[in-house]
Formats: C-alpha cells, structure tokens, sequence
C-alpha cells in the first residue's frame, strides 16, 4: 500500500518549506503544493488562521483533514519507518537534537537575517539587527563544522532528515550576509546533500528581492 | 531492567533544565544532577564546550559517556517507550510539533522576557527588548488558549512530553510580565500538570534574583 496523497501549504522560497519538498521528493511520495504568499500576509487570514492558530508555514493536511505544523515535525512523521529517520531510539535522539538545534540556534539568525535583506526595504530598521544576527549565526555554523570533522552527516551514520533541516538555510546562508567559504566542511557537506538521491534545488527568489540581495 | 542511571547537567531555575528533573522524578528513574551556573558562563569553559559545543544546558550524560544535549530531545529519549511520548505516529507528531512550537514560538520570548528581568540589572539596554517579548509571547499564549478549547493536554490523549515542555516557562511567565490570570484554561491546565503523580516543582530563584523580579 503506497503511503496516502498530502497537501503542503507553503511558499517555495522559504527554507523551512521547502525542507518538507525535498523530503517528500526524495521519499518519491505524491503530494499537491499550495503556494502561500507568507510574506504577504497570506498566513493570517481568518481561513489560514483556522487551520494553524500559529499562522506560519509549512502546513501539511493529510486527506482526512488532519493538519500537522512546524517544518521539523512534519520531516519526523514523513521519514517515520525510512531511513530518513534512524530506527535506534539513542541515534534518532541525537537527529531530533540537531533539529532543535536547527530551530533554536540556527534558524532565528541565520534564516531571519536573509529574510531582513533580501525582503524588507534597504532602510528598513530591522536591519539594525543584522550585526548580532551575522554573530549569533556565526557561532551555529562553527558548531556544525566542528560536528563534521568526525561525521559526514548530522542524521546518523545515513542522510536523513537533520541533514535536510539544516541543509535549508544553511545553502543559502550567504544571501543573509555569512561567507560560507571560511566552512571547508560545511561547503563539502552542502555538495554531499546535493548529490543525494532526487535531490531538488530550492526555487531561485523573485527578482526584486535577488535585487535587494545584491545591494544589501 | 530498569534503565540505567544518568547525568544531568543543568541549572535548576531555568526552565529547559527543570523539563528534564519533572520528567525523570514521574518515570522514578535514577539520575545524578550536576549543577551548572550557566548564567555566570559555566557552560562557556573548554571542558564544557568540550562535551556540548552549542555551550548551553541541560546536557545529559549516560554511564558509557554517551551526550545528549537539547532539552526537548532529552525528554523524547527519555520517554521513549513509556506513556509520556505517544506511540501513534500522527499523534507522536502531533507531540513533537508542540515540541517544536515551545522553542521557537514560545521559549524565545517568555523564557527570555523572565530571563532579563531577573538576571541582567535593572539598567540593562536588554530591557529595552521587553514590549517586544510581551507581545510575541502573548501571542504564544493565545495558540495555548485556542488549544485548550478541545483539549485536556499537549501531547496527546495523555499528559506527556508537551505538556511538560510547555510547562517550564507557562508556569513562572509572571516572572516575565505576563498577567495569566488573564488565560483561564491555561490556568487550569497549569493546575492539571501540578496534580500529575510524581510531579516536583522548580527550585525557587535566588534572593538576588527575586528582588529584581520584584522591581521590574
């Protein structure tokens, strides 16, 4: 029995989602993509709001209407019984470690300082925040390469879902301001999660805000 | 076989550390609690750095040497098995996505919010921060609310892993500056987690730190 259709809910540029295509991809699972302009404004209608009180993207709804939130959440209950997620209880708590780690240390700076620059205006004044972004960011990228002097993944022994969460901001750290080029390792490993099985890139920005990177 | 003793490394008055105390007192399991003053940069030594380099607790350590660090992945190996995380996949999920919510939603503003007003002095430019966390945080809080409409718990059908995340910074946000008197069915909520069998409450802060809270 192939597992059932799900729905996403979730705009392609962002990170964050686009963790639950690639998985889904990569799994070779059928799913329908419903783009949600999140930047503006699309996940606080009365509707979206209904579904997920939280307001955010990813959303995913299984046919029956269940609905399952947060990016991390959804790859745990996707890559259940794959090699996504190792089998060992101690190895898959190390995974949901670094997807902890991915959330809390990681994402809050390395994410949000892309988003600043590449989606708000050049004077808007959240971008007094971006020296302690680039900081705090900073520390998370040297504690993921010193994780890979000893391991090629941060999953397991397997590629698998860790990988994929921190794979998400990770590429595309540069467009928040970090120069990926000091991280020997992580550079290697971001070339090891590309060459995966059906990996798929994550969708190129709109032209205003790749123009708004460039000048930031 | 009862499972086998271990360490946890943590400051009692914070939250993330408390989570992993309530849940090892309710499965009536061995541990030893070594206590780390992370406030005053404990967890900033070599030798600390050493074990977690993320440099943040609690941090368990098992018999064989084996580290475990993130608060929220310490509670699911730890309940592995046992009432506190479900065995249902979709409802394990659903567990792991309040999981995910209390670290990324929730902890970042009323954990901090009670942090600053307790820990750093009353001239602190931090503080300048506080209306922003009140009103993130109140907005986690209103997600809680809207939850407790249908539901007795977090985590499940059954008090669990969730509730006891989610505990750790609800039950002491007044320290923050939230009012919650103003969230009955989290008040009540509050009260169900503290009549669970077993439950310990978390230490008491310092005279230092109570007086600070007592004129912010």
């Amino acid at each position: 029995m192939s597992p059932e259709s799900v729905t996403v809910y979730g705009m392609s540029t962002s990170g964050n989602c686009h963790k639950v295509r690639l998985l889904l991809e990569q799994l070779g699972r059928r799913f329908d993509w419903v783009e949600v302009d999140s930047a503006n404004g699309a996940t606080r209608t009365a509707e979206y709001l209904s579904k997920n009180p939280n307001g955010k993207v990813p959303m995913l709804a299984r046919a029956d209407g269940g609905i399952l939130v947060e990016s991390n959440a959804i790859l745990c209950w996707l890559a259940e019984g794959t090699s996504f997620l190792p089998s060992d209880a101690w190895q898959r708590a190390q995974a949901l470690s670094w997807l902890f780690f991915e959330q809390y240390s990681h994402e809050p700076y390395i994410a949000v300082a892309r988003f600043i620059r590449g989606w708000t205006p050049l004077d808007s004044p959240r971008r007094t925040d971006l020296p302690r972004l680039l900081e705090r960011g900073g520390q998370a990228l040297v504690v993921m390469e010193k994780h890979l002097q000893d391991a090629a993944w941060f999953t397991g022994p397997d590629y698998g879902v860790a990988d994929i969460a921190l794979f998400a901001y990770t590429h595309c750290a540069d467009d928040g301001g970090f120069d990926l080029s000091t991280y020997p390792r992580i550079t290697d490993w971001l070339a090891r999660v590309r060459a995966t099985q059906a990996f798929v890139p994550m969708p190129g920005v709109s032209d205003d805000v790749a123009a708004r990177l460039a000048s930031s």
